[in-house]
């Protein structure tokens, strides 16, 4: 089944990301998945851990918040040491080929505000072609990120609201993961 | 004069940030240069510190090497923290307002090789949206990219020749740095 790295580097304080990662592992525990924060709380990321993890993979998710228009730190120091050369890239650098990886991205501001003259000025998925390139550099299969938009307060979403879209949004995220291994599968 | 936040996870092991580096120190002491990974070892940014020395410049630089289209995760971190709710954005969030940003970047292949059917794909810049977006959110002024191409030993570049390259793009970035900085006198 699919790798699933969580970059949030602190779930305990998250909403969104909280209760997808709980209605994952409720509804296919065969979903392996890594807590990046919690397992390097100092940013010391064992990388012959996490290159085993991917190789025993075909499909590798990444859930994470969007900060900045950007991955979480945690999550960036994961690419920075663990996609080496020969590994993930290099003449030799093969181990990653053919792998699909997808991002699935919570997003404080609603879909709408993303665009020109909206509030944040460019479409969302103008902010991921650093996550795209990534994934044709290591000879990945790119998927369309997939987005959990309106994880804000300021919008007027109560905790148990967005607590429920969440739980909802991991669903239609699990369908999509089985589809995606099936497809392999049958391929 | 102006503000320079080093990215780089380790500039001993570096020749152009390094070399760069060097340059800026010789030629003009009064640009504050923060070494964030001798700073911030173990990724505990001091938050305070950081805040206040951006409110003593009118220029912020951001001098890093382009790790996976991205920024290096300690710089990464930098914005994940320092940007503070009330302090980048929100409501009394305007301690950076007007300030001009300016991201100063070292990248291993050359820039021919940033295009459609070429070996990165994608323009250089397209991997530069999240930084712009995250200068317009805070209210700063966002400065196109300076990029140094060419850090690669791959391209048959030697250490010495990309010492050399790397001291002449660093004296043009101090004289962009100090037009930008008159330019805000003379307004």
């Amino acid at each position: 089944m699919a790798l699933l790295i969580l970059g949030h580097p602190n779930i305990g304080e998250s909403i969104a990301n909280k209760a997808i990662i709980e209605e994952i592992q409720k509804a296919n525990p065969n979903i392996e998945i890594r807590n990046l924060a919690i397992l390097y709380p100092d940013f010391k990321i064992d990388i012959a851990k996490e290159q085993e993890a991917l190789l025993r993979h075909d499909l590798i998710v990444f859930q994470y918040p969007l900060y900045w228009y950007n991955m979480p730190a945690i999550l960036k120091q994961w690419f920075d040491v663990v996609f080496t050369h020969q590994f993930a890239y290099g003449s030799k650098g093969d181990k990653l080929k053919d792998k699909k990886l997808l991002a699935s991205v919570t997003v404080g501001s609603l879909e709408r505000e993303y665009r020109t003259f909206g509030k944040h000025n460019f479409r969302i998925n103008d902010f991921f072609k650093n996550v795209e390139q990534t994934a044709y550099f290591a000879q990945m299969t790119f998927l369309d990120p997939l987005f959990f938009h309106g994880t804000s307060a300021v919008d007027g979403f109560t905790a148990s609201e967005i607590e429920r879209r969440a739980s909802s949004y991991a669903k239609d995220l699990i369908s999509f993961i089985e589809r995606v291994e099936l497809s392999s599968v049958v391929q």
